[in-house]
Formats: C-alpha cells, sequence, structure tokens
C-alpha cells in the first residue's frame, strides 16, 4: 500500500492543508516520505459530524455484526504485512521482533473484544419485573441497560505504535462499546498510523458499518487534539502520554459546557519492593532479573520500575553491586523519537548531578538517538527531601531509596504518588511486613505483583492498567483488559416501556441470550453461548 | 433525645464554633431551637485525619460485619420514633405521610445495600489463572477485585431530608463500597441531620466500626463544604443540589493535586411527549395524572415533569384546558425553605411576564412560604430561541411547548439538554413515533418511562437515577439503586501474590462465597447464598 500521508474522514482520504508533519526515522533522525498533511477545524468538523451521525446506527449494530467487525479489523492489519512491521520499526526504533510481537497483541486484543461483544455480559441487562400487588404503591417493571456513551477521540501513544495507538486498546474498547472513534494519530509514527488507519477503513467497509464509524487526524500543531477534546460531540477521551499532555486534556474537558471523561493513562514510576528476606536470600538473583525488565524496549514502557525501595544493610548493597555489574553491560537502545532521547539524557543529567544521589552505574555509550541505562542510588531522608526525585525520566533509568529500616520503607511509599504497579520481592519470611503494607499498595496502585516486574502487562479479564492520579486521571477504570469497555458506557433504564417497544437485550425471553440479572440475580445462560 | 447543635465528629460530640446557624420552620419562617455550631477547619482536619485512619480497617470489615452495620443504621433510625418525624416535618415543611414515607424508603436503601454487601456480586472477583505452559510466554496468575475508592464526603439535599441526607442513597452506598463517609449537613434541617447522625453514630459503636467510620459537620458559611472537597484525604464527592452549587464542587475536584470524581446529580426538567394518539384518545384522563405529579410535594422532586412536548392541535388544547381546570383546584403548598420559595416566585414571574409565553393556570394562593402552582405554554418556535425558557423552575411549574408537528418536536428534543428522565403517553398507533424517537431520548436521558411520569423514583436493580449533564455530572453512574455502590469503588490486581496472602475473595476455593468470573465465566456459587 502506497502511503499517500492524507486524513482519513469516514471512507474518504482528504489531504490536510493545515500544515504538514513527517515521520522521522528513529535511528538515524532523517525524515521519512510521504509528508502528512495536517488536519484544519473543518476536517474536524466533518468527522464529528460523521461520528454523530454513525453514532445512533453503530451503537445499535448486532452483538455479531460488532463482533465480526472487530475481527475483520484484526485481520486487516495482519494482511498489511511486512510493510507495517517495516514502517513501524523505522518510526519507533523498535526492534523487529518487539514490534512483532506488539501487532499479535493488538490483534489479540481485538479479539478480546470481539469474545466480550458476543458474551453481551457488558450490557449488565437487568429486570425488576411489575408487581402490580405490591403494597403499599405497585411496583412498575423497570429495566437497565448500558448504551454506549458517544463519539470517542482517542490520541495514540508514542511507545505502543500499535497496541496503544490508532487501532489500540482505546479504539478496541471503544469499537467494542458501540462507540464511533475519531483517532488524533501520534506525529512520532504517522506511517504507521495511516496504514493501521486504512485497514480499519477497509474493515469497516467490508462489514458494512457506518461511514463516520471511525476517522483518523493528523495533527500539525496542537490545535485539532484540543478542539477534538473540546467538540462537543465527543463524549469521551482515550489517552497514553504525558503527564503535562494529559493534565492539559483534562483541564480542556473538565472546562466543557457539558464536561466529559477523560481516560488519561500518564506517569508513573512503578516502586519495586525488595523485602529484606528475599534480598538477603536471594538479593545476586533478582538484580539481573531487575536490569533485564529496566532496559526492556529502552525503558519505554508505562510499567518500567524506575524506583527500587528497599532497607539498607550489607545485603542490598550486593544486590546493588550486581545489579551495576548488568547494567554496565547493557547495550544502549534507539529510542522512540529524538525528543524523548533529549528528555531522556536531561533526566539523567539532572540525577547524575544530584548531590543527594550516588550513580552505580551506566550502561554502554551508543549512537546519537541511544539511551545509555543508568542506575541510581540515594537515601530514604533525602528521596523525602528531594520532590525533583520523584518525577518520571522515561526511559531505562532506576533510583535506588536505601531506607533505614522497614518503617522508614512504609513512610517512603505513603509519601508516594499514584502509580500503575507496585512490585515486591519477597520470600516466607517476609510475609508478616507484606501483610503490614498491603493496605497502603492497595492505596497506590492499580496492580500490585509478587516476585516478577510490571513490564509486561497481560490482556486479559483480571488485568488492571490503571491506578490513582497521576498514573491515570481516573482510578475507576483500565485501559487494558476485559474492564475498559466500561469506561465508555452508561446505564439507561426503561420504565414500563412495551415489550415490542424494548432494546431486545432487556425482552422477556431473552432473544438475545446474554445474562439478564433479573431481580438482582443472574440468570444462568445457555450453554451454547456460554 | 436532646438536640444539642452540635458535630458530630467520629464518636464525639464537639460544640462548633465558626458560626452558628438554625433550623427554620418551613410554614412560618420562624427559627428553631437548637443553635448549631459551625465547623471549623480544625474540625475538619480531625474527621478526615479520622476517616482515613479508619479507612484500610473499614474496607476490609467482613461482608457480614458491614451489611449487619448498615442494618444496625435503619433500626436506630426507625428508633428515633416520632421524634425525628416532627423534627423534619417542621423543618421541610413536607407533609407528615411524606416524610413517614421516605423514611421508609431511607432504610428500605440501607437494606438493599445490606443485600448488596451480603452478595459480594460488587467485588467483581475476577481470576485469569496462571498458564505455565503457555507459549510463547507463559501466563502469569492474575486476580481482581474492586476495593473502596477512599474516604467520601456527601452533601445532604433539601429536597430529601432523609433519603438524599445524611443517611440517603449517598451514604449508604459509599458505607456499603468501604468508604468513610462526612456528610456535610444541609442548612435547611440541621436537626433533622443531628438525630439521624446521631444514628449512625449509635450504630457504629454498637457495631463495634471504626471510630471514624462516619462524621457530620454543620457549615455556617460555605467555606467547610468547598475545604471538605479540597482536602486531599477525600476521594469522592456525593452531592444532591442546584446546578451552581455542584458544578463549583466539581471545578473544585477538578483543580485539586489529584482530581477525584464529583458524582452531583443537579439539574433536570424532566421533558414529557404527549404523543398524537394519546392526547387524541386520553389527554383529558392523562391531564389529572400529570397535575398530580407536577403538584407532588409541591414540585419539589428532581425528576417533576417541567415541560411537556406535543404536537399542537385541538386535542393539545383540549388537555391544556383539562389540566389548567385541575391545576386551578389544585393547593397551594408549603415549600422547603423561605429561599426556595423566593426562587419559584421570582421563577414564575418570568415565565408570567415573558412575552411568548401564554399562562394557562394557577393554582390557589397560599400562606407566606407557599407555592401557587402554575402552568404555562409556549410555541416550538419561542422555546428554540429563548434559552432562558429552558431554565429549571423548581417547584410546581410546568411549560407546554406546542410544536407544528411531530419532526418539530424531535428538533426540540434534540435541542435539550440531558435530563435524569423523560417520559412518554403513547398509544398503539404511536409506536412507530416512538421508535424514531427512542434513540435520542436514549441520548438525552439516564431513565425513559411509557405512559407515567418520573416522579416516585423505585429503589430497584434496574433503576437509573442518572444522566447527561446538567442532570448529572457524571452520566456513567446512577445515584439511587443498586448500582449507585460502584460510583465509590476501584479495580485492583493481583499478579502471582501468593494463597495466604491474597484478599479472601480472590482465594481458590472461594471462601466467601461471592461470584467469582475465572477466565472470563462467572462461576455457579453456593445456592445458599443465591
Amino acid at each position: 500500500m502506497r502511503l499517500t500521508g492524507q486524513l482519513l474522514i469516514g471512507q474518504s482520504a482528504v489531504s490536510g492543508q493545515n500544515g504538514t508533519l513527517r515521520g522521522i526515522a528513529a535511528a538515524t533522525g532523517e525524515p521519512l516520505e510521504p509528508a502528512f498533511g495536517g488536519a484544519s477545524l473543518h476536517d474536524l468538523d466533518t468527522a464529528c459530524t460523521l461520528a454523530d451521525d454513525a453514532f445512533d446506527l453503530y451503537r445499535e449494530t448486532g452483538l455479531e455484526a460488532r463482533a465480526a467487525f472487530l475481527d475483520a479489523i484484526g485481520r486487516q492489519i495482519l494482511a498489511l504485512g511486512d510493510e507495517l512491521i517495516d514502517r513501524c520499526v523505522a518510526e519507533s526504533g523498535l526492534p523487529r521482533a518487539r514490534v512483532e510481537g506488539e501487532r499479535g497483541r493488538t490483534v489479540g486484543q481485538l479479539a478480546l473484544f470481539a469474545q466480550i461483544v458476543r458474551d453481551g455480559g457488558f450490557l449488565d441487562a437487568r429486570i425488576d419485573p411489575a408487581r402490580p400487588d405490591r403494597k403499599p404503591l405497585p411496583r412498575v417493571d423497570l429495566r437497565l441497560r448500558n448504551v454506549a456513551i458517544g463519539p470517542v477521540a482517542v490520541f495514540g501513544a508514542s511507545n505502543f505504535p500499535l497496541a496503544f495507538s490508532v487501532a489500540g486498546g482505546d479504539t478496541a474498547s471503544a469499537l467494542a462499546a458501540g462507540c464511533p472513534v475519531i483517532v488524533k494519530a501520534h506525529s512520532a509514527h504517522p506511517g504507521t498510523s495511516e496504514l493501521v488507519g486504512r485497514a480499519i477503513q477497509q474493515a469497516v467497509r467490508e462489514c458494512g458499518m457506518p461511514d463516520g464509524t471511525f476517522s483518523l487526524l493528523f495533527d500539525a500543531s496542537r490545535e485539532i487534539g484540543q478542539a477534538l477534546v473540546a467538540d462537543p460531540r465527543i463524549k469521551a477521551v482515550g489517552f497514553t502520554g504525558s503527564r503535562r499532555g494529559g493534565v492539559a486534556l483534562m483541564h480542556i474537558a473538565a472546562a466543557r459546557h457539558e464536561p466529559i471523561p477523560v481516560y488519561a493513562e500518564m506517569s508513573s514510576i512503578n516502586p519495586v519492593l525488595l523485602m529484606p528476606g528475599a534480598v538477603a536470600t536471594r538479593g545476586e538473583a533478582i538484580a539481573p532479573q531487575f536490569v533485564a525488565s529496566l532496559t526492556l524496549g529502552a525503558g519505554q514502557f508505562c510499567t518500567n520500575p524506575g524506583l527500587i525501595l528497599a532497607v539498607d544493610g550489607p545485603a542490598l548493597r550486593a544486590f546493588e553491586q550486581t545489579a551495576a555489574a548488568a547494567l554496565d553491560a547493557a547495550a544502549a537502545q534507539t529510542m522512540l523519537t529524538p525528543q524523548i532521547h533529549a528528555a531522556y539524557c536531561d533526566g539523567v543529567a539532572k540525577l547524575r548531578a544530584h548531590d543527594a544521589v550516588d550513580t552505580l552505574a551506566e550502561g554502554a555509550q551508543g549512537g546519537a538517538y541511544q539511551a545509555r541505562a543508568a542506575l541510581f542510588a540515594t537515601s530514604a531522608d533525602a528521596f523525602m527531601e528531594c520532590i525533583e526525585l520523584r518525577d518520571e525520566v522515561f526511559g531505562p533509568a532506576s533510583l535506588i531509596v536505601r531506607c533505614a529500616d522497614a518503617g522508614t520503607l512504609h513512610r517512603v511509599l505513603k509519601s508516594l504518588e499514584g502509580q500503575l504497579t507496585i512490585a515486591a520481592h519477597l520470600d516466607d519470611d517476609d510475609a508478616p511486613l507484606f501483610r503490614t503494607l498491603l493496605p497502603t499498595l492497595e492505596r497506590k496502585a492499580g496492580r500490585i505483583l509478587v516476585n516478577g516486574f510490571g513490564t509486561g502487562v497481560e490482556v486479559g479479564h483480571a488485568m488492571v492498567h490503571g491506578g490513582p492520579f497521576p498514573a491515570t486521571s481516573d482510578t475507576r477504570t483500565t485501559s487494558v483488559g476485559a474492564r475498559a469497555i466500561e469506561r465508555f458506557l452508561r446505564p439507561v433504564s426503561y420504565q414500563d416501556v412495551p415489550a415490542a417497544l424494548l432494546p431486545p437485550a432487556l425482552r422477556d425471553g431473552n432473544p438475545l441470550n446474554v445474562a439478564q440479572r433479573i431481580d438482582g440475580v443472574v440468570a444462568a445462560r445457555e450453554a451454547n453461548h456460554g
């Protein structure tokens, strides 16, 4: 497929006239062909009109038709073949195997949401039947289902050019919920975005979905992204990116005449607790696993282990030495964009120069846009005093905080902001301390894990990729896994609506064979859909 | 019980020193004894500290213990007997039977949430078991449950001094979720608030719950309410009241370092659609039902029918005449507060004086603080042009919008803001038109009802008392019914956490006997809990 650099507005492809942007080869900083034309406010208006027009039709498509559409998107993405992989590798600088794996995850997410749509449980169908004989007042017939919230704006992430971008988790869960989607492409991978956008456009056509079900806009400034969040036809926003960017969108959404939810996944330093027993018995085994997690994908994961908390002593110092040795040997890796690389270098330089911080190790030097891994250490006192030590350094850098005792470790933990993940390494002896810390872990993080690292986010039913602010803007939600669909739904009650006018999910006899909660109890479904 | 006018901070009663307020006899405007001392910022800090200290304990109380606590609150409220009813009647001006009915609803809500807690389904327990043999990568063990979001601030409503106030739906659902609650009492019924607050305080003691599980603050200005929403220990807000008040709290919450959800139920004019067939065949039967709904409780329901949309013609005019005759005969009724009465008179005066509005009827004149019901009519053109005709007039006033045809009616409907309810009166002949309108009804309202009126909100599993802004601040939620508990929960994942350290709801063997979703499928539970 020849890249055209065009906006995809419904079933049209339009050359944007509002400035241009280009993909950049991450490894060399060289601009790539073609130029992408930026969307104008008029283009945005057209996309929003189409999405709003499509909404009532799209949200009432049958469950099987909508699931088949999600599956078709996955097929069309795979049909792009190596062209997608090549372009994505060039734009992101990520290794080929990683990009291929991410494509698998992206298609897997679409398949998961297709399964969730077929199941129909997300509708939360409820029936409280009428009780005409109830005293003192008869009870009305009341039925509830979830409906799609409305057209959704999705902002792709730089660090997952497939799985959190044009056809990523936000788009998949919004489409599954019945919401048309308008994607504002990330400027770091416009070619990847166009390819995936055309795959979705093709699936819309193939499945006979309304034109406005999907649009893809390029933005040569920040104007269009901001206007998209402010547009009254947009009813929710999905975003993965920086804290500054996410908070800016939150403020735009809160200032609207009709405020709307923003699901921003932003900033997390993902503390790792090394419990005394575990450090003493196997600290030197944990150290290389830690370095492997820290340097995976050049440290550009939302769940990258940027902070280690441990009780100081000989065992921790031995851990530090082993980790430093492993990190010394870590190869430099190309970062996603020259800007991200520059920000990383800046963050590392600040830590290196900080009076209260020891530099334990730095990895190998690399090319102009390659990150050199780095490991630092500081005291709990300094960490409590110096707020700048808490800033996320996006990339393969981590800071060890040496705590005088377990009580100090708990105080440091309590002082942290919200996190996507907190990992604890523990042995049997550490169980009592872990029990003491657990309530704090639950307050601070969306995912708590034992004897592992947060990198590697399983896409399933029990995953939470979320957490208290600033990890996300909305701690009630997850952006990965089955529950991501809930972000794009709202409940509606139907009172005494005649049977023939009820949505099928709420009819007696359960024609859709979805789970129906009757007077609060979920009725069994037919086995063939189980 | 002698009213003391004291703040209830955990298990203490403290005389507030930051100004005073008094209940006012709604019927006469006379101040009632005693004076209530306003909370200081120090009192607020104490209450928040206690709530935060109580949180980790309270949220992990056993399901049966927490359910028994909710039941105990209901018992303690009933034990207040006539003293509560007398004081509530005096402060609110509501008829005795209504107040007694509202007490029943309040106790019923507590019982519903006790049942929901015992059921345990709100935990949304999920288990994706490990698959060590999965290729290319083994799958980790991942489990999810909902946890309580944190201490909650509740702002009582003037119009439901029991069911939406100190022990109302917000408090009941937050306590059910595992959240300590701090109530800012509504200034319109401080005596009722103290009585109910003491009932909760007694239940906390009786059930051995942590001291900080509940506090009740009086606020002589707006300072304490605003500071409560801004306090970093507060993690969610429930509010029922005016649009201005709700939006002010939304802005405070959005401007916090850590933004938090505000569940504000604010403003709705609850359109009633009179479909052509229904008006023609039984408009004169619908008219008195409409007037009864309009004047119920002096029109001070959130779901009061403030707007009628209908196709103009002889049938509508006959409806108007019958409704006007019924309304002429409607007795004046005492309003909740002199301020609400003044605002109602002002709203009615503006409609009466409006060039494009016909006054169809006004009810009987009454006492100084009594509302006179009023019915107005205007054209669709005027309604589309004059934005002021959309303002909620809180009280027994309604405006009929005469539409030239069904298309005009649909355009007017599309132009409305979000609503709690939309009612449609229809006959079999109207089914095709209703089908055309239904997608718009679903976009605009949280509850759609046929051949009835929105007043009378059933507390059950399928109720949505919510809707798009400005009906509420968060269209994803309901403040009445079983799903209200979801507002105060957030999901947490546990990855590879050893069995002995897992929360009981997530353990193999299901010791709590709650619904567990295993690999996406809800496992059957033991029948005795069904």
